[in-house]
């Protein structure tokens, strides 16, 4: 059994991994245009701050240890050119000699991720414009900020990679503007959440322009000044494009592989494509809404690990199902906690539920314990039977708790009731004795 | 309509401010013998080691202010010494003057607490020997610390107060022995688990005697030797016995009121005894197990409140219901979160379930982000279809997180395979790419 993998980030890794502990015997091969492989993108932000201190902590397995764990041959800088679905073979170009060559396989795994999406503004190509991905992007990212001595960068975006950046580069002492198109930051929270995180960033310094999008970029060799469509001029010593990242999904699309609405790799619980044995995982691959059942496009860590796993499992003859995803994300913005699961209102009534949504401020914890701080829920109830089908939280520590719950939650279809049931652990340090999750179901019982 | 409240602690004041929520008109009345009402019991270790300043920190209401608050008449250091309950009347005794009453109810609701059990033990009556419960009581050992410089402090029992108790003390200078009649500190939890809090308490310099309890103390005026059944004899300048507590429930017993086998009153899913019109919560009560269905009793800060609640809005006329508990545990010993949620190995085994502990070790959140640290998963799981009856979290920082969320799965019969599946929030300050409480899923679902 020869198992070919394109793509070594997240999902690929985790798909190799997971073959190679499902199927001891089993030829595996992973093909990698890039230099490194099964490093954290999600980590990036923290990397270029220098919270986290060293290119070795991003960069969780280099290809040689990966290939002595798992027994995995690792192509670096190995470019696939072509799938060939119905011969399974696939073609590739070795990047550091030109020497192109192919590979037959008996199952494949599409793992080959998304890319930043650069328009062509005006000026996109000056020096000191950049999108974040890789972590050689990242270095690239680093170098500029340290040669060019930046001390105001303009970011492209407020969403999360976007608000991840701006606290980044404020750490690294920058004065820093967001550009956003939206009305607000962080487009899929509802307005009045976002408007916490504005003023938070507003309490930082870093400047919000909302509302208004890049017209084009200005500098000589390098960029230094960012021209918005309202004609508002900022001058940047860098500029960082975080506007959003497409699914890398042409080179399946040429070989006969269904791509979806979303513009990503349609596969079903298997991870399996219309093609049979071929896979697709990660940030190239669709998921399944568990709430709408559809079809749906959200490229995260969390999720291209889980695809990965299962599709690697598959793939080398067993049989995993990735159910799919609520669409739950976190972020870290300053000292803010801010993260969503499930509907928002739009969503939930798209989908026919006569929804409501109901806000709640309680306290992480105790009161009269250090450390306490407020939570924000905003929870997206169906009022027929008062099951609950979305939230966002925003606050301190312990946010992260309150989502996680939530998004079990709504997993499991609880009502608001029962949020108010469920029993949650209390102690003084961690939670009131009534915790805001069932302060939130509390609340919204009363008002369905 | 008139509503009596017997005891004004957590159940007792939920109960009243609820009441007076679900009926403006209601004439409420709260009886408590002490003279602190809705103070923070679970506070107490933190008020005692300065962590939390102040006393007005840990008593959250005045009487003054929760009557004017609330609409109720709060009557202070007045014991109820009989419960009259087929001609609904309640006698009382005024403890500052001596005189006695009556008071004639329509709704009565008992929420008398517990009591720390206090054996006959030889020198038991030796100055600087303690309970821990009200704020009296903390006050007193706060008094004590204070003009006797006390040095050697000895905890008897290892349950979570008296670990809570063994953090407090050490905080406060002292030299901590803990002794407990089990072989393991914190008897509800697993051997393997109870160890790794055994090893940290160790390391914070505390002396642990095991499976050897107190046989009588020394002194002359003041406690100076604890002596052990096994001959052992220790230092002490104050020793705090903390070997559990009873519920206060003689009181309504003797009026006809049923108690339960494990000495709470019983009462049904609307905290309603077995007399009409009668509600006993907190404490003094008993609750369902919602696993087993079984009556047990738990007595803990969460329940009291949510018992309270349910009551008083029913006692008021409304139509609530407490379905039960988990028995959700959590508390802090140091720097080590330590939960425990749900069913153990052997009450498992005793409800017929063939079940099966699976043990994991997991991050909190990404390696490369500063303050990683372990967290400890054990699940038990149902052979049979997976489903997870009880889990025990031992970790660092966001343990609290994976009790809750293993609490909400419980709650719901999740799966091994759903613990995988739900999709859990991740950026690297918050967790890994797959949570712990997935990695304990996969490691179950392969191990059953």
């Amino acid at each position: 059994m020869k198992i070919a993998v394109i793509g070594a980030v997240a999902a690929g890794t985790s798909a190799a991994a997971k073959a190679r502990r499902t199927n001891k015997d089993a030829e595996i091969v992973i093909f990698e245009k890039g230099r490194d492989i099964s490093y954290a993108g999600c980590g990036l932000p923290y990397y270029i701050s220098g919270v986290t201190p060293s290119r070795y902590n991003v960069v969780m397995n280099t290809a040689q240890d990966f290939e002595e764990k798992y027994k995995v041959d690792v192509r670096l800088e190995h470019e696939v050119t072509e799938i060939d679905s119905d011969e399974k073979i696939l073609y590739y170009q070795n990047l550091v000699n030109g020497k192109e060559g192919g590979y037959e396989f008996d199952k494949l795994i599409i793992a080959t991720g998304a890319a930043p999406i650069k328009p062509p503004f005006e000026g996109i190509d000056l020096e000191n414009i950049f999108t974040l991905r890789s972590v050689e992007s990242a270095d690239q990212i680093k170098d500029a900020v340290k040669r060019d001595d930046v001390k105001r960068a303009v970011i492209i975006g407020a969403g999360l990679i976007g608000l991840e950046m701006a606290e980044s580069f404020s750490e690294l002492g920058m004065d820093v503007t967001v550009i956003e198109l939206e009305d607000q930051v962080l487009p899929p929270f509802s307005k009045e959440m976002a408007g916490l995180v504005e003023d938070h960033l507003k309490e930082k310094g870093v400047e919000l322009i909302l509302g208004d999008g890049v017209d084009h970029f200005e500098g000589e060799g390098k960029v230094a000044k960012v021209v918005t469509g309202s004609g508002r001029e900022i001058e940047a010593d860098l500029a960082l494009l975080s506007i959003g990242v497409k699914a890398n999904s042409k080179l399946a699309e040429a070989a006969g592989i269904e791509v979806g609405d979303t513009g990503a790799i349609k596969v079903n619980e298997k991870l399996e494509t219309n093609i049979k044995g071929i896979y697709a995982v990660g940030d190239c691959a669709e998921s399944k809404d568990l709430l709408t059942n559809k079809d749906v496009w959200v490229p995260l860590g969390s999720t291209a690990n889980k695809q990965g796993r299962t599709a690697g499992e598959n793939a080398a003859g067993g049989e995993a199902k990735h159910y799919g995803i609520l669409k739950t994300g976190i972020t870290k913005v300053f000292d803010l906690t801010v993260a969503k699961t499930g509907l928002d209102l739009e969503e939930a009534e798209a989908e026919g539920i006569n929804a409501a949504a109901v806000k709640v401020k309680a306290h992480n914890h105790a009161s009269y314990y250090p450390g306490t701080d407020d939570i924000h829920l905003r929870g997206i109830f169906d009022r027929k039977n008062g099951v609950i089908v979305g939230a966002e939280v925003i606050g301190g520590d312990g946010s992260d708790k309150r989502i996680d719950v939530l998004a079990a939650a709504i997993y499991n279809r609880m009502t608001a009731n029962e949020l108010f049931q469920v029993d949650l652990a209390y102690a003084p340090p961690f939670s009131g004795p009534k915790d805001a999750v069932a302060i939130l179901g509390m609340v919204a019982e009363k008002k369905l």
